[in-house]
Parts: structure tokens; C-alpha cells; sequence
């Protein structure tokens, strides 16, 4: 009996060693080697996001003929100005915790709409006011994404946009497009925006940057058991706006125009955005091929008549790559993921616009009180010759 | 007695909750956390695969000056037009299993395929052109893949390509040359195919986006612990070839010519797939210096003597860059990989030259049934010019 | 009690069983599958490395007007040449231990620094000549790497330097332009280094590569759980040093320089190497700013006089991107990381000066043995021009 029991105890004692030191310790070093290396695939999209913002942003606005370096540094200040800023409000303490990675990324798609707003007004602003923009954007992304994606104000309810049609592509064109109206000057108004062959081509590599890390722009926090699926949605997204936008290039304007190419071809990515995670591999590439459609004739047809009845320059059209295709993916949610509560998600969109629209005339007129270019699109007066 | 019965029941079903609750719980959990971890990993890769189709191909055939927005928006739909169709031939089902990523992979190695197809008749078909070229290529590369590869009617046993030195890379060239024949006008071959500076460095950049992410080319589908070991191989690989390349064109021509380095460099690539994850490191490397050898040798040398020939022109020379190293390589296997089946490998690479040539002359008729480019070599007929 | 003690038995043999084959050896697997992971996670830093070896210094160099294909095909070669000659010296079996990964970038390091040291030459010497400079250079960068990094000869004791601000950067700088006395004719003083918009803007391209993989540099050998946090003091100190670098420009040249941007904006990821992962995030940022100052004050006041001084030509301006930034880094970490020994650190740095001043002295003399470029920062003698 007594051997039993002593058996007993020492088999319990056994189970529990053997439990405690290999079961509970070896699953907990487990559970955190996974999590480190959960954060580092995060980091490694977080990488790809930025390749996106320097040279994918930075390049696609290259095509101005006579602003190429100063597309480049403001491109470069721009990005390091909106994210330590980005940081140090959402922050004070943030960094401290886990999830770091997270909050950079979070930082990285803010920095992303103010590229997105900077490009309406590329050209007619001088370089330090491309930092006062930047300055001004990034509250207002903010409130933004506190009322829109954090609900925080109990007012929105749940809003589809993983890879940010609405909070970060229409919040961005909407934003640039109003502060345009301030500053677009008459004269600005008729000086054409030139470009070249050797311009176009740079375009084309800021494009294809942005279209090859596209997928992790929106996988970014997405968890990791939907990523494979939801890649290869904006993959084929953007093959079918790639695809509608040369048919409907050729269609519109006889020939195609080398800027369609560059630019409507990324619309099936800011379409997708709202419902990358949700949308049917089919549904994914019809998404792609009306953005597409939509963004091309936007470049081709609208946007004359819009900038002649705003009175504004939208220097790289900004309005049709991320404004319409933006509000067509946060709307097209609506139709595409079960169970989705329509009110919600409009109210989403209504906010984004109304928010970006009022805080981009402000922010177009703070940016106003610190100058102006001496000469639109031409950077000679800002930058020293080599020798 | 009771008590020992009921302790011992208890001990049981204590050993079976901690057991199932964190063991076999815990377990199932890690090994499906692991698999979502070690597919975002073949994510990353394919990311890198889309780099160096778009960036890497598109850039390295902007070397002909008058062509280069072609070149690019060719690239562009090429890829659009191959994924979709490759996974919509594949799939019907299959998107929804496991293994998505995977999947996506194989259709981006069916669009590299049909890039170097593509890049022998550059300049001679009009865009649309390259799409219905896409359409024709993908069922025939398909095909191949199926017996070569998937050994489906058990007619080639074993073949050894792993990194697709011969079912990619030596059926698009042999396809692309092929297809060339009804491609090529009496009047093209007296034309010259022009390059500059400018575009000379366009073409290496896309070479050098090539070069950085062809590890991830050949490692793409390796299983995880394999992974560290193919890369150093290809990197070595590429290394010899580079290297090769600078000494063999100084030799051959008297001078370096910039579009050998931009070209035969990659060579060590084409030639290490088909045995990237068995040669030893120094084979590796070997491998490279004789590829790039072979590959400088074939621009310097070869490639007029072909074209006079077959009466064709081979626009970006990828019967030297992917024909003959692809060739190479899967020759190499059958000296370097122990216990592997001569007469597969031998079966393999002949099924895939005949395929490629039979379906090479046969989608070359096709495509040139819907019309000729007005001009060779120059794209002002289909480009509207910039403001 | 015999059941019982049957039970007892069964149950024992059913704990172990449990334990052995689920237990143990779930972990072990686990264990090694996580191994795996972290290698291939390693892998992406790898290729992330190469990018910036490649595209980054290779197009970074560009600027350089009539030199853009040598710096293409020096970038080529350095790297080609010195890969594989680090394993081959560290290696002999080290190859087929585990562990690869690391030792390929260790290799790259390697690179890294070698291709400073050119920089500091470019133009000047023949395209063969930049092979022999690659032997040369690697055996002396080995030596210091063992001596400072390894400690080989407990002589200099625990140096912080994780992003290799003194091992890779200093060194690099301080060889090169201590070859550079040997390398540098009368002629040489008096011939200018032309660049224009084209070669300018790849110069910018070269450098956002630079600016958007650093942090993958920096990190490449960090431990998992210490990634996030490095990586997101990079990425502010590089904020910090591109916006000083804009203010500096501006400041001591009355108009921004370009190529200020495209260089001394990276000086942020030069300095933060020796403390990237220990620095608090506000450091980061201070150490940033600080060395984007020092380093545009070094292009835009020392670099003429120190040439002068020396007799030397610094193309690239190495000293000022590399030398002064990966000093001033080394020292702040002895203000920065608690506990730090500042006699090693100290005694790190010292040791890294002297042996790149000597080895660079004797470096420039062997290379100099075998010839002198015909034209300085002009290639016609070399390259062949296309048809």
C-alpha cells in the first residue's frame, strides 16, 4: 500500500516535472520565439512599405521634367518628417511596449497619405513647405484614423480597410486636392507640366516598385493565417487594372500615354485596400480591372474638366489614382464582404472625405502663409548646380 | 484500495487533460502557426520573384532606345496577362486548398519563362500583341511543366531543375527564337538595334534587381532547412559568372562591352538551377565561371553567325543568356548530382527543347497573324507623346 | 494490488510514451524548424544587403558623368571578387557547418567596406585594378574584423560596434583614402568631377536603396527578440540625418545640393551602427541629426581643404559619408550604452584607424603597380561602344 502511494506521488511529481519543465516552459520559449519571429515577417513588410514610400513614391513623381530632384527630396523629407512625428504622437510610452513594429507601420501608412496629398500640389510649393505639410497632414490622419479605423469615438462603428482605400488613399487625395485650391495660382494654371522619355521611364520604376511591394502594404497587420490569400488578392487586383488600363488607355486617347501605364495600372491596389482580406480571387481581379478602368479614364477624361472647374492643379493626378479608385473599393465592400454593415462603412467614407476635405483647405492655406514657388515645376531657384 | 483507484484515475485523467490540453493542443497549434510562418516566408520569395520580373526583365530590355516605354509596358502585361491565366488553368478549385502561395510561385515561374520568350522578339510585334503572345505561351509551358516536371504520363522519370534551368529557362529561350522565325521580317534584319548611356544603365539595373533576388528564384519551392545552403550556391554561382564575363569580354572584344556585364553576368543563375540545392559550394561556383563563359561567349560570337543562319534576330540575345546556360546547367546535374537517372535528366531537357521549338513555331505563326509593328525598334506608332 | 501496480506500470509506460514521442521530440522538431526559420529570416537580410551592395553603392556611384558604367562594373566585380575570397579565407569546412547564413554576411560586410575604400578611388584607377584592390583589401579588413570584432588577441576586449560603424564604415573610409595618396596624380587635382540631372538622379536611386534596406544591415545578425527595436532606431536615425542634411545644405551653400541629399542623408545609418541596439529611440534620432550635420559640414567645407591638404582626390567623398559619421558613431557609444569599457572602445577604434591608414597606404601602392587609368573618371578606353 504505502508503495503505492509513494509510487504514486513520485509518478505524480514525475508528470508534473516533466509537464512543468518541458510542457508549460518548452510551449511558453515557444509562444515566444513564434511572436519574435511573427514580428520580424511584420518588419519584413515593414521594409517593403518603405522601398514603396522612397522610391516607389519618390520616382513615380520623377516624370516632372524640370522637378526630378526636388520629387526625390522632398520625397526623402516628407517620409522623415511624418514618422518620427507619427511616432511621437501616438507615442510617449508606445514604443516601451510590444507591438512595436505594429505602431511603424501604423506610422509608415501615414506617411504614405502625405505622399499621396503632396503629389496634387507637386511643383508649386517650395521644399521646407513640403516639411510645414507634412506638419500640418499628419494630426489630421490621425484624428482621422482615431474616429475611422480605432472608432474610437464609439461614432463609425466597424469600417472595412485593411490595406486603406479610404483612411489612407481617398483621406490622401482628398486632402491634396483641397489644399490645391490654395495653392494653384493663376498663372500656374497655364504652365504645362512637361515630362521626357528618360522621365516617363523613371516613372515606370516608381510605379513598378510600388506594384511589385504592393501586397505587403496591405498583408502588413494582417495575421499571418490570411496572408497567403490575401496577396495574391491584390496581386491579381493589379493585373487587372494593369490589363484595363492599357484597353481602356488605347480606347480613350487612340494611342497609349506612358503615364496611364504608370499610373492607373497601381489603381486595382488602392482599390483592393477595403477588401483584400474578404474578397473572392475573382471578385479581387474584377476589383482591379474597374479601378483600372476607372482610374484611366479619370486621367484621361476628368481630370481636364475638374482642375478647369476647381481652378486647380492636381500636378500628378492624384484624384484618379487614389481619390475615385479609393472611394470605389471602400464602396465596393459593401457588395463584396457578407455581413458587412453598409451604414458603418459609408459613414467611414463620409467621414474620411468631409475630414480631409476641411483639413486639407486648412492646411493648403497654413502652407500658403510660408511662400511660394518663384517658378512652378522648375526647381533652378532652390537647387545649387553641380560643378 | 478505493483511494489508490480513484488517485490513479485521477493521475490519468490529469496526465490526459495536461496532455491533450497543452500538449497535443499546443503542438497542433505550433505546427499550424508554423506552416502560416513558413508560407509567408515563400511570400517573401515571391516577392522577390515579382521584383525581378517587372523591375528586373522589364529594366534589362530597356536597352534598345527608341523602345523602352514598350519594353516596360510589355513587361507589365506580360506578367498581368500569365498569373491569372496560369492559376486560372491550374486552378478551378485549387486556390481554395493549401499551398496558395506555392501556386503563385509556379505562375510566376510560367511568366519569367514567357518574359525571355518574349525578349527574342522584342521590338518586331506590336503591345497587344505581347498579350495574345501570353495566351499562346502559357498552355505550352504548361504542358511541359506537366510531363517534365509533374512527370505526369510517367514517360521522363526524374529530372533535376529545381531552379528551372531547363523547364524555364531553356524552353522560353527556345520557344522565344523559334517564334522569331515568323517574327522576323527580311527588313528587321538590316536594321539596327540602337542603345545609349542612358539606356545602357537602365539595362543594368534591371540586371543587378536579377542578380540581388535570383536566390530566391531557386530557392523559392526548397523545403525550409535546405534554404541558407542553395542561396550561398547561387550567389557563387552568380559570382563566377560575373566574374567570367568581365575577363571573356575584354578578351573576345578587345574592350568590355557594358551589355555583356548587363547580360552574361546573370548567367550563373540560368545555369545553377537545375542544381542549386546538390552542388557542392566550389561546383557551384565552377558552374558560374563556365556559364558566364559559355553566355559572353555566345554574344561575342554566336550570335551573328545564328542569326544569319536561321534569318532571324534574337533581340536581347536569349538564346546566350537562358538557351545555352539552361542547357548547361541541366547537362551539369548529370556530373554533379550523385545517384540521379542520365537518361531522365537527358529525357527532360530533349522533351523540353522539342516542345519549346514545335510550340515556339507554331505560337510565332500566331501571334504574327495578327499583324507587324510599322516600324522595328520603334514604338512612336502605338505611344501618344507627353504635353 | 497487482492490477494496481499493472496500472501503475501502463500508466508510467503511457507518460513516457506520451512525453517521448510528443513531448521531446515535438520540441526537438520545433526547435530545429525554428532554427530553420530564423536562418531563412536571416536569408531575407542577406538578400536585403545585397541590394544595397549592388543597387545602392553601385548607383550611388553613378554620378560620376562619363563613369557610370565602370562604377556599374567595378560595383560588379567588388562584390564578385571579394564574396567569395572572405569564405574561401574563412572557410575551409566552415562552410558546411551550420551557421552559413551568418558567414555570408559576414562576407557581405566585407563588401560593404571594400566598396568605401573604391569609393574613395573611383575613376582613377582600371577596371582590373578595382579585382586587385578586392585582394588586397579583404585579407586587411579580415585581420581588423579578428582583432576588434573577434578579440582574436584579447588584446582590445568587448567593442560595441553591431552596424559596424568602425569595423565596416571607418575602416572603408580611412583604406581608401589613404590608397588614395598613391592614387592620385597632379593631373587628378585638376581634372572636375562632372555629374548632371540624369547621372544626379540615379545617384538619389542608389542612395534610397541604401536608406531603405539599412536597417536589414544593422540587423542582419541582431537576435530575433532585439530586431524590432534596432530596426526602428535605424529607420529615425536616418530620419534625422536626411532632415539636418537638408537644413546643413541649405545653410553653408545658400541652395540645397543634391548630391548632399543622396549622400550625407544616409550619414544617420553610418553613426547608428555602433549603438543600434541599445541606444533609446530618442538617441537614435539625436545621433541621427548629428550625423547628417557633421557629414554634409564635410562635404560642403572639409572636403576641399582636406584634399588639398593631402593631395588627394576623394571622389565619392568617402571620409565625409563614412569616415567622420562611422567615427562619431564609435564614440557615442560610450555616452549611450551603460556599462560600456571605454578603453576598449577606445581601443577599437585606434586600432581600426592604424590598421586601415597601413594597410590602405600599402593597398594603394600594389594597386598602383599595375597601372594608371588613361583618362581620369572617363571609361572610352575601356568600354566598347554599342552598335
Amino acid at each position: 500500500m504505502k508503495t503505492h502511494t509513494t509510487l504514486l506521488r513520485i509518478l505524480s511529481a514525475v508528470i508534473i516535472l516533466l509537464y512543468s519543465s518541458n510542457g508549460l516552459l518548452a510551449q511558453n520559449t515557444d509562444a515566444s520565439q513564434i511572436s519574435n519571429i511573427l514580428q520580424v515577417q511584420q518588419y519584413e513588410r515593414a521594409i517593403h512599405i518603405m522601398a514603396m514610400l522612397l522610391i516607389g513614391f519618390g520616382f513615380l513623381m520623377v516624370f516632372v521634367k524640370k522637378y526630378g530632384r526636388s520629387a526625390l527630396t522632398a520625397t526623402f523629407l516628407l517620409v522623415s518628417v511624418s514618422l518620427p512625428l507619427y511616432l511621437f504622437v501616438k507615442g510617449l510610452g508606445v514604443f516601451e511596449e510590444r507591438g512595436e513594429i505594429e505602431q511603424f507601420i501604423l506610422a509608415e501608412f501615414g506617411a504614405a497619405s502625405l505622399l499621396i496629398a503632396a503629389g496634387a500640389v507637386l511643383g508649386r510649393i517650395r521644399i521646407y513647405q513640403y516639411l510645414i505639410l507634412g506638419l500640418v497632414f499628419i494630426p489630421f490622419y490621425m484624428l482621422n484614423e482615431l474616429i475611422v479605423v480605432d472608432d474610437f469615438f464609439h461614432f463609425v462603428g466597424k469600417v472595412y480597410d485593411t490595406g486603406g482605400s479610404i483612411v489612407i488613399h481617398s483621406f490622401g487625395a482628398l486632402f491634396g486636392i483641397s489644399a490645391a485650391i490654395s495653392l494653384t495660382t493663376k498663372q500656374d494654371l497655364e504652365i504645362p507640366i512637361e515630362s521626357d522619355a528618360t522621365t516617363d521611364k523613371y516613372s515606370v520604376l516608381g510605379s513598378m516598385v510600388l506594384w511589385v511591394f504592393w501586397p505587403s502594404f496591405c498583408a502588413a497587420l494582417v495575421p499571418v493565417e490570411a496572408i497567403p490569400y490575401t496577396v495574391v488578392n491584390v496581386f491579381l487586383a493589379l493585373c487587372g487594372s494593369t490589363l484595363a488600363t492599357y484597353f481602356v488607355s488605347v480606347k480613350l486617347r487612340g494611342k497609349v500615354l506612358i503615364a496611364d501605364i504608370a499610373n492607373a495600372a497601381l489603381a486595382g491596389g488602392v482599390a483592393i485596400g477595403a477588401t483584400c482580406d474578404f474578397a473572392s480571387h475573382p471578385q479581387a481581379m474584377i476589383i482591379g480591372l474597374l479601378a483600372g478602368t476607372i482610374s484611366t479614364f479619370g486621367f484621361a477624361i476628368l481630370q481636364d474638366k475638374q482642375q478647369k472647374f476647381h481652378k486647380i492643379v492636381d500636378t500628378c493626378g492624384v484624384s484618379n489614382l487614389h481619390g475615385l479608385p479609393g472611394i470605389f473599393g471602400g464602396l465596393a465592400a459593401i457588395f463584396v464582404i457578407d455581413g458587412i454593415d453598409a451604414v458603418s462603412q459609408l459613414k467611414g467614407i463620409a467621414v474620411t472625405l468631409i475630414l480631409a476635405v476641411v483639413s486639407g483647405l486648412l492646411g493648403g492655406k497654413l502652407v500658403a502663409l510660408f511662400g511660394r514657388t518663384k517658378e512652378a515645376y522648375n526647381d533652378r531657384a532652390e537647387f545649387k548646380d553641380a560643378a
